[in-house]
């Protein structure tokens, strides 16, 4: 019997040299693979109650979308500038090299709603924390965030040390 | 009770004059919504055999990953170039201006595979053509090709006659 970790692929030197980029499509072209992640992913949730869930692009919409459709919610986007197409919130964060930011339209949270942040990955958290505070910012509440993989030499966590994180695998390094 | 069209919201003018872009995200943050399409979307697959689902970067994800995750089946991504860390193969599609690329990993389709091709919506269907063409490429077969939306008056299916194309909604003008 296979473990999650036996489908994440580890690959050397992507996208820049010294980075262990760990690859998931490993995880989900494999339908034991697939299940193993989202199955984990849902068990992570069965102690809580949530009205949607919030996934980032694009490797966010893969996880997000399979936990949204069968726990029954609504399934958020957090898409690149300029990809939405109604009235939209963004917030910058910082990449390695320079800023990027992320829009969510502003009607898609109400005041109240409870929201599971699910991500492929947790790396420095800085994705994370903007979609927390969009989300914060129309009213909702940040239930948890949960991801496949957590890569602790990181600290994405120590960033994201007010909210319930979880994650399904953790490498002690980066 | 709510039809599936009742959540597709019509944004005049968007990205470009003259354009009317027809917005799934408001079928997808209603749970009654993403539940209608998704179940739809397993409906259309009810009579066929397949291995694996494929959907393109990044709104073919978020159809494309709960479909393959509730008939057992793998997903494949096909994303933007650099986009994936293992050897790859692309091909070329034409944009209104000039053209873009699609990758997806050499090794995600092996021959013989059956594979369903997914996305939110065909318009023109250049990118799906590209992605049968990629699926043909590795020896796999393009069982069907499914949309939540199609916009007629964009002919995706006359470019795509040699498949079996279905759609959830159809809407006659572009």
């Amino acid at each position: 019997m296979s473990s999650l970790e036996d489908y994440v692929t580890a690959i050397p030197d992507f996208p820049h040299k010294g980075i262990i980029f760990r690859d998931i499509t490993t995880i989900i072209q494999d339908p034991d693979g697939f299940r193993l992640a989202v199955d984990g992913l849902m068990k992570e949730l069965e102690d809580v109650e949530f009205d949607l869930v919030a996934g980032s692009e694009s490797r966010g919409f893969i996880f997000g979308a399979p936990l949204a459709y069968n726990e029954g919610k609504g399934l958020i986007l957090f898409r690149k500038k300029g990809k939405l197409p109604r009235e939209t919130i963004s917030e910058e964060y910082d990449l390695e090299y320079g800023t990027a930011s992320l829009e969510v339209h502003a009607d898609a949270i109400k005041p109240g709603d409870r929201v599971v942040i699910v991500d492929d990955l947790i790396a420095t958290g800085g994705t994370v924390e903007a979609m927390c505070r969009m989300v914060e910012r129309l009213g909702g509440i940040v239930i948890r965030c949960i991801f496949v993989i957590e890569l602790k030499g990181l600290h994405g966590r120590d960033r994201l040390k007010d909210y319930d994180v979880r994650s399904l695998i953790a490498y002690e390094g980066n």
